[in-house]
């Protein structure tokens, strides 16, 4: 089949989807179930009702836009991603698989009623899904939507976790409009047949191999912490330094160690950071009583991860011991890493092949809701190139020739695993 | 005479001010010219008021309460401290400098009219003193009511400066209610004949050795700075280790050489401080893009803190080098230390040994209006201990038997001075 991609259209969606934002442009900031997020969400139903799609959505706010096939008993194939995005972020980061995702579905659309199809739908239907909460930016834990769906978190912990003002999840998804069960979230194994999602890249390779397809073989293991030091605080000028037990010594040795610690796990492929260091009470003239980190270490290995991860404990331990300071660490999550399904690679593969677009295999080292979708069903993701490598931050850029090129692999794809 | 300090009524007047305050008891926070702080100058003024005392205030918001005498030509003696408090501090930092001077005036009031004097004053005039801006937390400039009174920081330059919403000082003293030009603050040299100030140790030395009195013959230098550091950010699991500049990494050396440099300088008189350390964007997955630190040095010797404050600079920039992140560093001030008048030091031992409290020379730690009033008029301090030396924290304690002894000898002392 012919397949035209409206890459203008999903251009212009994706602009004003970043408009949605709670920092100006050209950064971007929607926190899950926030006035903002819920407008985008409301703005994004009513694109999905447009093109057709049946749309429900479940207790935690997870939204399935579901392109009905002619079989409508065989399990779906399902793409999406998420929508919710990180202080001072980009505007391309899910959001091209959400809106991709839609476009894609558009596209195949158009051509299979160009092709004479009756009706013009596949065989299975294809199902869109925007995860809630991806970002761990509210609620600590990244990708609480699918870890809900393939059962990972369960509904009561999920339910009692609480954001930064103390409100717990439960009355923040009930006061946003999604109410009933959080137990009613959870999805069988084998509810998708499989499920696609197309991403930026969030690093610098496809780009620097002047490639246009990323075809993903794994998604590394994600791992968060919390690291809290308390001391007595007290005046900067009075104290005599003999005197002093300072937490911020102890988390200042602590964000060094964590960064030796993945350089030197024996790969290049662990990453570790601390994004996070809160001192209070935060005034020059003194002596900081209370220092959180929160640190984030990431590898394809989950062992070698799970090495970098007790050394990073121990060395906690012992400078906050060595300091005199009390020490509280914290687990957010530790994951296993996930491998994509080798059919749906190769579909994929087959789609570059028939696009004309160039390709190679590589793995996520950022982790994304296919991670929790691989308990559910068989994953893949493609990967699109980014400006420098760059995410996380406003400059994130992927440009429309490479949407388009990623938009028109996942429709080929979705097609064949369709059928 | 006989002395008789109203010890119960400055109790309750230092637990009433305390309750003005942006922070639940205990702690204190009194921001300069928040509504809280007005609220408290109205309190305060009502009590000068209340006491006989004549009120005025100059442009900048230092308030003087004076007890005029026989002759009133001739220098005043002044006495006073701050009440602006820090965020999360205690209720005796500088507040018994203005609520123990205010008690001395009352307690000589009524010793001076039982004795039968007529009238019932002394011969010089006795001013009470509230600073403005004492504390650096809203304009970075610890001491700002002394410094322009003293003419040490020039009229022009205080107007410009800013706090953290960008407002500047000459727009928000003039919406607090202090209108008029910043020029008219500054006082001529001898305008006071002598100035002595009350104020807890915000150390533990009197305790320790279990001394009334600290007659204080010297106040250390004091400096502050900050430093910048910018990165690139980015996703903390999309960039490899060996793409990274972090500049938390920069920060967190930094922290560590400011603690050593303070320890290595060759004399436990020096310490240094990173009291804030903030950082851009604050999420867990985001590669620190920008990160600033606030730095606080000090010393009894002016150049050995210099050498400190050099080496601090020098390490900076190159932390800043080695991982090349732009390095920003800005001095915001630095001090030259202050000796007490022999005079005044000898007129509080006196004191001392006619109120029959046990006393020791030292130094003071901290600074205070003191040493910028030192640019005016011969100055000097009297100590009371606090309880294990504590100070900026809410645990901040002094003893209504040690607020009665200072305020005792601080009467005694003024007593003399005013002759």
């Amino acid at each position: 089949m012919d397949l035209k991609v409206d890459i203008a259209r999903c251009s212009a969606e994706l602009d004003r989807l970043a408009q949605f934002s709670d920092v100006p442009a050209p950064a971007v900031q929607r926190i899950v179930f926030t006035e903002t997020d819920l407008a985008a969400r409301a703005y994004l139903v009513g694109l999905f009702e447009e093109a057709g799609l049946k749309v429900r959505h479940d207790t935690v706010g997870n939204i399935f836009a579901r392109w009905e096939g002619t079989d409508p008993t065989l399990p779906p194939v399902a793409t999406g991603s998420h929508t919710d995005a990180i202080p001072y972020s980009g505007k391309y980061d899910g959001t091209v698989g959400v809106l991709g995702g839609l476009e894609a579905i558009r596209t195949l659309q158009r051509a299979m009623r160009a092709a004479g199809f009756t009706p013009a739908v596949p065989r299975r239907s294809i199902e869109l899904v925007m995860f809630t909460s991806e970002e761990p930016t509210r609620f600590a834990y990244g990708c609480l939507g699918s870890r809900l769906l393939s059962g990972q978190l369960p509904p009561d912990a999920a339910a009692k976790l609480t954001d930064a003002d103390g409100q717990n999840l439960d009355n923040v998804r009930q006061s946003a409009g999604f109410t009933g069960p959080l137990a009613d979230v959870k999805l069988q194994p084998g509810h998708y047949s499989a499920f696609a999602e197309l991403h930026i890249e969030q690093g610098p390779l496809l780009e620097r191999a002047n490639l246009d397809i990323g075809a993903v073989t794994a998604i590394a293991a994600p791992a968060a912490l919390r690291v809290r030091y308390t001391g007595p605080g007290g005046h900067a000028g009075g104290v005599m330094m003999a005197d002093r037990r300072d937490p911020l010594l102890a988390a200042s040795r602590l964000a060094l160690e964590v960064d030796a610690a993945a350089r030197e796990s024996g790969s290049p492929d662990t990453v570790g950071t601390v994004g996070v260091l809160d001192v209070h009470p935060r005034a020059v003239n003194s002596i900081p009583r209370d220092v959180l980190l929160e640190i984030d270490v990431r590898d394809i290995d989950g062992p070698r991860r799970d090495r970098v991860l007790e050394r990073i404990k121990q060395k906690a331990k012992q400078f906050g011991d060595e300091l005199g300071v009390p020490t509280t660490i914290e687990m957010i999550n530790a994951d296993p890493p996930a491998t994509s399904d080798p059919a749906i690679v190769a579909a994929i593969e087959q789609s570059c092949v028939d696009a004309k677009l160039t390709h190679q295999r590589m793995v996520s080292r950022a982790y994304h809701d296919s991670l929790f979708m691989s308990l559910v069903c068989p994953i893949a993701m493609i990967f699109i190139p980014c400006r420098d490598g760059m995410s996380h931050r406003p400059e994130e850029y992927s440009s429309p020739a490479a949407i388009r090129a990623g938009i028109e692999v996942l429709a080929r794809t979705l097609y064949q695993l369709a059928q």
